[in-house]
Formats: structure tokens, sequence, C-alpha cells
């Protein structure tokens, strides 16, 4: 990671000032555009996934697919929803915070930030597993417990549905860098030099 | 959080080193204690649904149910061990650190722990999603896709594996609260005071 390289090795610890100024600017942009990529890939795996539909006709019967056929595929969308409104929240934020040129130096914020990216992170990361799995079952089936394969009926409606979930796989994969970021822009705040 | 107690108010840095090192005592202690409950948790959690077994017999037929049935509870098996023998590791880490009484001066080490309980975090809550999920379908059945319930035919088996899953989360909240410690000691070796 590049912070290992910023000239602080062990038992050192003054750095210049200068130096820190500028990792501080990039992790801001660096958190910036995560923050505008999870908005945008949670927003995208919701839309595929809630506006996906398929019908089949079996015989006389016309039967349609949709999202809400699956709990787990709803979960999937509230998730990636509620991850897009706060991550549109935060990119704002973080706009009006480089404009401003402001620092965090408010615990209590770094705080609120921190849990709220950790909650955002491991809420994507637990609807992906279920989701997942979900997709697995509709694909491959699982056969001791007789559960049938519903994507050879499906296959469009399946497709998207893989979309929907790749696409917020990249979005869970940002989400993780920016609670990392947001871990680190709150712990800094703790001299941990003077303590040893 | 306690660590907003501190008596470090924005603005004032200089913090006695007697109250950080207290912290730091105390940080120590409450990582130690949750790294050997999340080693026991997990390792009850693996136990308890790789040993689950249950035999049917339908008129002449005799079925066992198992937990290689399903494979997201094979996933959950693998994972729940995979995360006790990493926090026995660091367990003894803590141990041989505290009694040593050293301290963990050392980025790459401290970047390596945070890593490692990141991944191990995030992989027990993904495995968490997938077999929760499987043992929804199991218990509830899904109708819109004609997927049974089998937990009518094998209570036991569903009720033990309900047991495993539920020990997976405890160690899962332990490991959750871990890698923000992990965080915190490796953050707060860079210092953000002196950027601002």
């Amino acid at each position: 990671m590049s912070y290992l390289g910023v000239g602080v090795s062990p038992g050192k610890h003054h750095v210049r000032e200068s130096d820190l100024k500028a990792l501080d600017r990039k992790v801001k942009i660096a958190e910036l555009i995560l923050r505008a990529a999870v908005c945008g890939l949670a927003l995208i795996a919701a839309l595929l996934v809630a506006t996906d539909t398929q019908v089949k006709e079996i015989f006389t019967i016309r039967k349609r697919a949709k999202f809400t056929d699956m709990k787990s595929m709803v979960m999937l969308v509230v998730v990636n929803g509620i991850v897009a409104a706060y991550s549109l929240v935060h990119t704002f934020r973080c706009v009006v915070s480089m404009l401003r040129g402001s620092v965090l130096f408010n615990k209590p914020l770094a705080w609120l930030i921190f849990s709220g990216d950790q909650v955002m992170a491991y809420m994507i990361v637990v609807a992906i597993g279920a989701s997942a799995q979900s997709a697995a079952y509709a694909k491959l089936g699982e056969p001791q417990v007789e559960w049938m394969k519903v994507c050879d009926m499906y296959a469009k409606f399946c497709n998207q549905v893989g979309e929907g979930i790749a696409s917020s796989v990249f979005a869970c994969a940002s989400m993780i860098i920016v609670s990392a970021i947001s871990a680190f822009s709150l712990f800094r705040l703790y001299d941990g030099n003077k303590a040893w």
C-alpha cells in the first residue's frame, strides 16, 4: 500500500507536514471517486434486478417471473438502494468538504461516518451472499433436496439478475475500500506514536 | 464508544501519556478476549454443522441428511474452520505480545493483521448470508419456484444447523469488533494530528 512509502519507518515519527498533506489530498480524492462509484454501481444493481421480468407460456398458462418471487432478490434491491442513497449523501459531503477545504477534525463525526460505512459494507456483503446463493440454486438446482433449476426456463431473467449481482459485487468492493478509508480517517486522530 | 472520553477534544492533541497507555492496555485485553471468543464460537459452529446428521425412513427407503447435501453448509463449515484456526494463531500472538510487553510498532505487521482480519470478517459474513438463505429456503420453502420445505422432514437436523448458524453469527460479531480494533491499531500509527 502506498501509505507504507511515505517515509515513516518504525521509530521515526517525524514526517514532513507537506508529505502528509499530499497523502491526505490523495486519500480524499480516492474517497470521493469510490463513493461516487459505489452510488452508481449500487443503483445499477438495484435497477437491473428490480426491472427484470420475463413471461413464459407453459401450455396455456402465462407465468411472469419477477424479482419479488425470491426474497433474497428483494433484499438485494433494498440493500443496494439504501447503499446508493447513503453513498450519494456522502459523495456530496466529500465534494463540499473538498470545496471548502475543511478537514475532518471532529471525532464524533468521524465515528459516525466510520460506523455508517461499516454497516453499509457488511450489509451489502450479506445481501450478496444470500442472493448469490439463491442464484446458484436457481442456476444449478440442489438435487439432494429436490430443488429444481429454474434458470432453464427463465434464461433471460436469470442473466439479468446475474448482471445485477455482478454490479453489486463491484459496488461492494468499492464500499469495503471506502470503509477502510473512513477507518483510516478516524483512527489516525488517535495519536498512536505518543502512546509508545 | 469509550475512546471518545479519553480527554481528547478537537484541537487539543496533547494527551497525557499515561491515559493512552491505559487505553492501550484495555484495547489489548479486549482484543485477546474477543479473539479467543471468535476461535471458540467458530469451532463450535463448524462442529455443530459438520457432525449434524439425521436418518429418515420413508416407506422402505432410508435417507440420511448430512451437511454435505448443501453446498452452503459445506462453505459454512470450511469458513468457520478457517476463522477458528486463524483466531487461534492470533490469540497466541496476543498472549505472547502481552507477556513480553512488546508493542505493535511495525507498520507492515499491522497491515498484515488488519488485512487478515478484514478478510476473515467479510468471509464469515458472506458465509452466514449464504447459509442463512439456504436455511430459510429449507425451513420455509420458496413456493414461487416450487422449492419445497425440507425441515418438516428433518426437524432435528435443521435445528442443529440453526444452532451452528447462531454460533457463527456470534463469532462474526466478535470478528467484526476485532477487525475494528486492528484498524485502530494500524491507523493510529499514522499521525493525523500533524497533518492538519
